[in-house]
C-alpha cells in the first residue's frame, strides 16, 4: 500500500493571505516529510450550528486563491460543495470535491460532483453505519466517476457525542475507496457549547495513532495557526506549530502498518 | 391547547389518480373525526438509500396535482423540499413546506423556505439533540417567518436503527414552536435492509400513543392503501383502512393530555 | 387487561420511622385512588456510584420494618437484593423480590430469588436489548417461578445517559410477564454529576404518561417528602406532595389504554 | 513506560488438561516474544445469556489447577470472581482477581477483593463513561490497594452491540492506573445470536493494534485452539495458531507508542 497522504489545512479560507500562508507552511512540511499533502478549506459553512456564525468568503471569491495556492504553492486543493450547481464551478479550480457527512445521501449532489471527473471524497454520515457506504460508494461510481474516497468522521453517540467505531475503516476499505480519517471533526462535539460546537483537540493525536495502525490510505486533519481564534472549528483543530510533530509520529506507526 | 392535528399521506406522489384517490380518503376521515388534516407528499425523494429506488413524479408535474388536491378535495398540502430553490416554486402550490431531517442545518435552504412565508415543518435531524433545535428554529424565525413547528423523527442510537427519545417533545415546546411527532419515520431501520431501508410498522400505534399522551400539536404519520407495494417507505407506513381507527385512539388520549 | 398498579416509596428506607410514614401517606392515597400500590424500599444501596455516599440501614435491621410496614400499614412490600444469600432472608419479610439492572444476568441470584417463590420484578440492564430479557424471564422461569415482572428502566445513550424506548413495552408483553415502567430511573443521568448520578425529575411525568397510554401492568416510581436532601437519587424522585396528582393523571391515560 | 504486557488465556477453564495445554503454548509464545504474559482463565460463567449455557468447572476444582499452571507453567494467573466471598478463596491460587463488568459498581465486591492484596483488574461497564471509572478505582484504592488495572471492553451503542471509543485509554491513564485494552470482549455483540452473544474475531487485531498505537499497558484476548468449539465467547476469541503473529505485530507498535 502507498504512503500516507494528509489532507490538512484551516476548516474555512479566511482570506487569499490567509490561505496562502498556512499552504505555504504545509507546503514546506510536506517537503520535508516526503508525504503527498492535500490542501484543503472551505468557501462556505453552509451548515453552521447557528445563523450567526461566520460562513467564509464564498465560491467566486475562493476561485482566484484556490488556483493560485494549486499554481504558486503547488499543493493540489480540496473544497467541499453544498449544491448540485456548485460542483462543476468548484471543479474547475480544485482537484478534489468534498461531500460533507450531513448531505452523503444527496443523490443529485453525489452525481454532480462524480459527473465533474474530479476526485470525490465523501465524509460518513454521523447517522450511517459503515456498511450503508456501500451504497453511497455507489451512487457515485454509478455516475461514471470510479474516483471516490470514503470518509470516516465519528458516528452520532448519545447526544452532543460522536464516537469514532475504527472497525468502520476495514469495512469501508472492504468496498474498494482508499479510506481516509478525519481526526479533527472526530472529536467534534456538535452543538455541544449551545449556539457553536465543542471539539476535544487533545484526542485528535489519540484518534490518528489508532487509525494509522489500524492502515488508512489519508488522514484528514485541520490545523490552524491560532485554533483559537479560529471563526469555526478552532475547539478541534490542531495548531499548525505543532502539526510536522505529529505527522512524524503517524508516519512511523503507518510505515509498520503498510509493512505487517 | 388545541386538539390535534394530523399531517398524513403517501410518502410519494405516485401519480394524481393515487395522490387525489388517498387525499379524498383522508379527507372523509378528516371530517369524520372533526380533525385539521394536512395532505402529506413527496415530488422527489432526493436522499433515497440506493440510487436504483425510485424518486417520483418531480416538482413540475406534481405543482398541478398539489393544487388539485386543495381545490378539489380540500385539504391543505405539505411537501418537503431539498434545495432552496425549490422553495419558492413550490410554496406556489402548497401550504406547508418540510425540510427533511438530514437537511435541517443548511442554512440556505432554511432562509429560503422562510421567506416564502410559507409555514414550516423541519425535522429533527437525527444527529442532534432536542436542545440543538432551538438554533435551527432560530434560522427560521430570524428570516422573518415565525410559523414553524418542530418534527421529532428519531435519533441515531448504534447502527441502522432510531429511537425516539420523549424527553424531545417538551424540550421542543419550550423553545415556542408546535411539536410534530413523526410516528412513521421514528419506527425506520435506516439502510437496515441492505439497499433500502427497513421499518417496523407495528410499533406507529405504540409510539404515536406515547407522543398524544404526552401532548403535541400534531401526529405525522404516512400512509397508503398498499404500503407493501409503495415505491418507498412502504415498512414503516400505516395502511389506509387502519388508519381512521388509530386516529379515533388517538384522539381520546389527546383529549385528556390537553385537559389535565 | 388490570387497573394500574403502582411500585412507589423512597429510594431507601432510611429509618423505622421515616419508612412508616411515607408508607402510611402512599397507603392513603390508594384508598383514595383504589389501587393496587406495593411499597419499595431498599435496605442497601450496593452500586452507589462513589464508596464515600450512604448505603442503608442494611439487611437486619430493616427485616421489622418491612414486617411492620406490611402489618400495621397494609400495603405489600417489595425490596431489591444484591446476593443469592440475601434472597431466602428477604423473602421472610417481603412480597415482591427485585433484580436490580446491573445484575439482571447473575444466574444465581436469579435462580436463588426464584426459589423463594416470591413474585420477582427483574429489572432490565441498561445494557440490554428489550428481546434480550426474555433469557433472563427464562431464567427465573425454569427455576420453577412464573411470578416475575420485567420491568424498563431506560437504555444507555451515550455517556451519562439513558433513553427510554418505548418499544421495549410492547416486546417484554410479549413474553408474557406483566411489564412494569420505571419512570423514575429512567430520567436518571447516572455518573452525572461526577461522584453522584443526576436526574431529571421534570420528565418522569412525561415519561409515566406515554408508557401509561402504550399499556403497562405498574408504574414503578420513587417518592420522598423532601426529594433535594434524599440520601439517594434525590434529583429523579417525585416529591410525595405531588405524588398523588400525578397518579390521577395516569389513572385517566391508563382506563383509555385498556379498553381500546 | 514499560514493554506490552499480554493477558491471554481461553475464556473458561474446560479442564486440567485443555487449561495446562493452552497455558504451555503460551508460556512458549511469552518466552520467544520477551514479553510478561498473565494466564486468563474463568472458572465460572456466572452471566451466560441463557440458563442452558455450559458455566465451567468452579471455584474449588479449579483452585488446584490455577497453581499448577502458576508452578509448573511459570505463569501468573488471572481470574475473575463474582461474589465477595470467592475474592479470598480465589486469592490462595491466582496473581490478579478480576472484576467482571457487570459488576464494576458493587461497592461490596470491589472492597473484598481489594482486601486480598492481589492486584486487580477492574472492567468497565459497558454502561459506565470513562471518566466514570474514577470512581470505581477509588473504591478499590480506599480500601487499601493501589495494585489496580483499569480495563477498556466496550461500550453500550445501540442494541446487541459495543463500541470502543479510544479516548477512553487515555482518559483512563490520566487517573492512574494502568490501562488494559480488552480486544476480545470489545469485539463481542451481547445477545447477539439469541440465546448467546455473536462477535467479530476479524476484528480483533484492528482494535488491538489501535489500542496499543495510543498506548496501553496491557492488552487482554482470549484465545483457543479450537475456537468455533468452544463453550463461551467462541466467536470472538483469536485461535491460537494465529496468537504469536498477531503479538508480533502489536509489539512492533507497541515500541514506537512507548518511545514517541
Amino acid at each position: 500500500a502507498r504512503k500516507l497522504t494528509i489532507i490538512a489545512g484551516p476548516c474555512q479560507l479566511e482570506s487569499r493571505q490567509h490561505g496562502l500562508e498556512v499552504a505555504s507552511e504545509l507546503r514546506a512540511i510536506s517537503d520535508r516529510l516526503d508525504i503527498g499533502l492535500i490542501y484543503k478549506t472551505s468557501f462556505d459553512k453552509a451548515n453552521r450550528t447557528s445563523v450567526n456564525s461566520q460562513r467564509g468568503m464564498g465560491l467566486e471569491a475562493s476561485l482566484p486563491v484556490f488556483a493560485e495556492i494549486r499554481e504558486s504553492i503547488g499543493l493540489p486543493v480540496l473544497t467541499d460543495i453544498h449544491t448540485a450547481e456548485h460542483a462543476a464551478i468548484a471543479a474547475q479550480a480544485v482537484d478534489v470535491l468534498q461531500i460533507p457527512a450531513f448531505l452523503c445521501r444527496q443523490t443529485d449532489l453525489l452525481v454532480a460532483a462524480a459527473q465533474t471527473g474530479k476526485v470525490i471524497n465523501v465524509k460518513k454520515g454521523q447517522f450511517l453505519a459503515p456498511w450503508d457506504m456501500k451504497n453511497v460508494l455507489e451512487k457515485i461510481a454509478g455516475a461514471g466517476n470510479p474516483n471516490v474516497m470514503a470518509c470516516e468522521r465519528g458516528v452520532s453517540f448519545g447526544y452532543n457525542t460522536l464516537v469514532s467505531d475504527m472497525r468502520s475503516l476495514p469495512i469501508m476499505a472492504s468496498f474498494g475507496a482508499p479510506v481516509v480519517f478525519d481526526a479533527t471533526h472526530s472529536v467534534q462535539q456538535p452543538g455541544g457549547q449551545g449556539a457553536t460546537s465543542g471539539g476535544q483537540r487533545e484526542f485528535v493525536p489519540t484518534l490518528a495513532r489508532a487509525a494509522v495502525a489500524i492502515g488508512v490510505a489519508a488522514v484528514f486533519m485541520e490545523t490552524h495557526p491560532d485554533p483559537d481564534n479560529a471563526p469555526s472549528d478552532g475547539p478541534n483543530m490542531v495548531p499548525l506549530h505543532e502539526f510536522e510533530g505529529l505527522l512524524k509520529t503517524l508516519l512511523e506507526f503507518d510505515a509498520i502498518a503498510k509493512r505487517v
